[in-house]
């Protein structure tokens, strides 16, 4: 019988982050102050962020940071996370294709979202804060935090997206289970929601507003400092604990992803698994092909404009050169509440447009239907998000079968799918349905972009 | 840092599993037909299982079973489960104990309970049958079943316990996703539900009702085999899996327990882990202690009677020697589904006899207080059924504490409970009571049980 999961020892775990933003020939533009427009230094993030986590944000020299030893003591709780070869999921598809998929599902949490949450917390803890807030969507990150922040004894505050608490009312049951506080957001606590509630009262929040509630909380209470769980370079730097071990994993297997996938809401998934495979294009010419799922109903990768937009919905952070659809863009209600986001990361924003990767779009049935095949095939239920990464593997082995390549595929599976058996619910008595986003309405958004 | 994790590479896992009825001095009591209350013979329980877990039940000679081929090939795809050190458990209880626990939960399943859904459903499809069907209570033994069938192309029919339905409704649309139909019990659709709403409307079923309604549509269906999750011994031997693992990794870790715990219900997850060590016991004079613990509404091992007795409500299935609280009795309505049964499997009920193990029983709310701490320490949130393995392992270390000793306590973290989380939320409200089982209220149900 042929090996099926690929685990590392403790000892061979990884103890340094990647950081490709210092290997890249056109580095990603800077960020730039809303008010004075000014490109940022760390500093001026500090009232936001933690002072180690500004640091790395800006940070376009260290191509390798090492990872804290009481983060590392943590992330052996769970990690190394399988690579799994997808036999069953090859053989239902009868691709040539060999279909390899990293299982961030496993770790406690339930997502790869803990890998940031960790060091996040951590850096705050040593610079004697005592709290710290977020935004969350379909609550992966909300519950990392929470539990990182219990682990390293902060108060954690969490806005939920609206829609995502109604559609997983679980997970911020989770997130309360690890000590957090949880509100929905648009809320009436902070000027943001207030704000957004009196335009309209039934509006069911997105990423981008619940962001600026958090950043209100954050640079308002004393002690406290806001995270991210997406779009910002540090939150992708840790993440890339995922893409090297996933090369190790890869060497014990023998063989070299031809495509590497992730789904794509902000970038911290697709950035962790696929920077340090990215690393041996930039360095040694590789070829390999990297792929970013996102949802139809929010194409930013593939229908948005490269613009300096700001990463919140009330304009309260940075400006970031990124590939958006306008900071204003309401997402449709899609079940994969983590890739309801208007904006791209600045490293994959510069990636895309010096074509170093691509974006694909995937609607919301072909991710279920995805979704249901590699449940019955691997026995793994997928997160509504990362389903749209198996749907854009799917594709690939397809075509591996029509011109009958034996291509390596690996996918990132970000998180499963428990949570969220009511969106599957939906699919299985034929209630769910896709979004179209039209032209004009992209146009539109775009209007409110400021122009620098 | 000191290792935390035990991990067995593919080929270190068992190929075979382990028979404690063939090492015991004091071998299980024969189970009697329910009619003619003669000894059965394999071929008596043909009608009802597949004919080798027939003869797996009543092997009382063979003490190494071999795993098929494509059943280690299936376990493969999620084994070995990790054997981890609580050192943050530890930590904070301030014990010198220390504490292993084999993390069962991390399967894609969620629970050991797909170990024995595997064979079951291999052997099922072996001989020629094109269905299964099975009771459920949580909801665990059932999608394990459900997924297990879709692998080995079966179709599958489960009867889910009312009220779990009710209290887990996320558990019946994982076992739809994975393709299987799901009814709630009892139901109007066999001669054993209908007979039990008509007694009492607003029963809101027991596993022993269940089991009569799945063995019923089994015996009256050309092609459909019933399969159980638990209670029987060939169950406990497919589960033998975690403990022939936990062995080998206790070793990696250096150690021997001296104390093995479980949570119980009919018996798998606890002889699957502890059976492997109490051969030691039984061959070589170890002294190793071990514990089921039940839930305190629940007590058939603290406060049952030893007895013959149906396994199911209604009568249908053969008479088991085992400690019992009586057939018809109903239990509270805890979140511990999956222990609310009357029964102890027959093995274990003759190890009880023997003093050989120990019952202990768990109040609800303590196993829930016990799970908050393992959830902000260790970061899983277990399965309330589990949780009284927790709960119990947290009573051995702290008596640790008070003598001093560094004892070392393994138990078995049976599964996740994310699927329960309506549970927690009602613990964090203070919504949560227990349930106190009166003399009376026993010795009422035992006048049932008949007397052989």
């Amino acid at each position: 019988m042929k090996q099926k999961r690929f685990i590392l020892s403790e000892k061979e775990l990884p103890t340094r982050w990647y950081n490709i933003q210092a290997e890249m020939k056109n580095k990603p533009m800077a960020l730039l102050h809303p008010g004075t427009k000014q490109p940022l230094k760390p500093e001026d993030l500090f009232p936001i962020f933690a002072e180690e986590c500004s640091r790395q944000e800006l940070n376009q020299t260290d191509a390798w940071i090492d990872i804290p030893e009481e983060v590392l003591d943590k992330y052996k709780s769970y990690r190394s996370t399988p690579l799994v070869r997808a036999y069953d999921l090859e053989k239902a598809l009868g691709t040539p294709a060999h279909i390899y998929f990293k299982n961030e599902s496993v770790n406690p949490l339930g997502s790869h979202k803990v890998n940031s949450a960790l060091p996040q917390c951590y850096y705050c803890k040593q610079e004697g804060l005592t709290n710290v807030t977020t935004e969350t969507g379909a609550g992966q990150w909300g519950a990392a935090l929470a539990y990182a922040a219990k682990v390293f004894g902060l108060e954690c505050a969490v806005y939920q997206v609206k829609i995502s608490m109604q559609q997983k009312p679980y997970r911020s049951m989770i997130m309360r289970t690890f000590g957090a506080t949880v509100e929905g957001s648009p809320s009436m606590s902070t000027r943001a929601g207030k704000s957004l509630i009196t335009q309209d009262p039934s509006y069911s929040g997105s990423l981008g507003s619940a962001i600026s509630e958090a950043i209100e909380l954050a640079t308002t209470t004393p002690g406290c400092k806001y995270t991210l769980g997406s779009v910002l370079s540090h939150v992708t730097l840790h993440q890339t604990i995922i893409g090297l071990e996933a090369e190790k994993q890869m060497e014990m297997a023998g063989e070299y992803p031809d495509v590497v996938i992730a789904c794509f809401g902000g970038g911290s998934n697709f950035g962790g698994l696929a920077f340090p495979f990215m690393r041996h294009n930039l360095l040694e010419g590789k070829q390999t092909q990297f792929i970013a799922a996102e949802p139809e109903s929010c194409p930013k990768l593939t229908r948005g404009e490269f613009r300096y937009d700001f990463g919140d919905e009330s304009g309260y952070t940075p400006l970031l050169p990124m590939y958006t659809l306008g900071h204003n863009f309401h997402p449709a209600n899609i079940h994969a509440g983590g890739l309801r986001y208007h904006g791209a990361g600045t490293i994959v924003s510069q990636l895309i447009k010096d074509k170093l990767m691509e974006g694909v779009d995937i609607p919301q049935t072909e991710a279920f239907k995805a979704a249901m095949l590699f449940a019955q095939t691997e026995g793994i239920i997928p997160a509504p998000e990362s389903s749209h990464a198996i749907a854009s593997a799917i594709r690939e082995a397809r075509k591996a079968k029509e011109s009958g390549e034996e291509k390596v595929i690996l996918f990132n599976l970000s998180g499963h799918g428990l949570i969220d058996m009511t969106a599957y619910d939906s699919y299985i008595n034929g209630d769910l349905g896709d979004y179209q986003v039209s032209d004009d309405e992209i146009r539109r958004n775009l209007q409110d972009v400021p122009v620098v």
